[in-house]
């Protein structure tokens, strides 16, 4: 699997964050290497808090999508399936966001590109927590910790 | 005061959460009323997790940028100065998140518009805590805590 975002199905793939077929939005990829979420991120200028300075709002949804991938990727090894081909029989594991927190340690630059590191710290069979840091020109600027589950009924899981 | 963040001083008027000043951003906009801050906000059709579901990502931001707004409103109530006047003397408050909680409850429903309140829980010199809860339709589907801290000397505070 190259991008896990790539692999989510049709119906899944309309997130803000990270969906391919979100026109508007930030398309959040998710590289699973290792046991790890790796993704990268270049902020638009208008993306800020203060000028110079990358918007937390941002830095969160990234944390919260890229996440969410690291999650599905993270449970798929976990049951020993190929994310790819589980989502080619419908059978992906689908997760959203119980809860975010992020701790934003000090300002983000706005220029270099972002990167983010995510790993699961738990994966269950309901939940699957995933740590996360954000760093811009090799500093760690924000730590992410999300609350991964199953999606729920209501929303077609 | 009507508007928290219209009194925000044009150096802190272009963050992409409620930046009067930023063409391309949110606009969160918090009342003070009574010890509590109140905004309304209409998601665009592509804010979405799922066809016809609120992007977490933006409940995240909307929480973000109210509880500051809340945050610096009940700052300068507890210094027992008028906000606005203090913009004015350039002598405001200026804080920006440390720390951001939100618990997704349940899904929340692209459509009606979203409610926040947000309410401090602690104000200190250096530290203001500020709890909310985001609602649609008269239900509460996120609950956010917001540790907002005074901004450091790096980002011009």
């Amino acid at each position: 699997m190259e991008i896990v975002q790539d692999h989510y199905p049709e119906a899944f793939a309309h997130c803000f964050g990270c969906g391919r077929l979100n026109a508007h939005g930030h398309h959040v990829r998710t590289r699973w290497v290792d046991g790890e979420g790796l993704a990268t991120f270049e902020p638009k200028p208008f993306h800020i808090a203060l000028p110079g300075f990358v918007y937390g709002g941002l830095v969160a949804s990234l944390i919260d999508c890229h996440s969410i991938g690291t999650a599905a990727a993270a449970f798929a090894e976990a049951q020993g399936v190929d994310f790819a081909d589980a989502v080619k029989e419908d059978g992906a594991p689908r997760f959203v966001t119980g809860s975010l927190h992020v701790d934003f340690l000090q300002p983000t630059p706005l220029g270099p590109p972002l990167e983010l590191r995510a790993w699961p710290v738990e994966v269950g069979e309901r939940k699957v927590v995933v740590e996360s840091e954000l760093s811009a020109a090799g500093t760690v600027t924000s730590r992410g910790r999300v609350v991964a589950v199953r999606m729920p009924a209501s929303m077609g899981g």
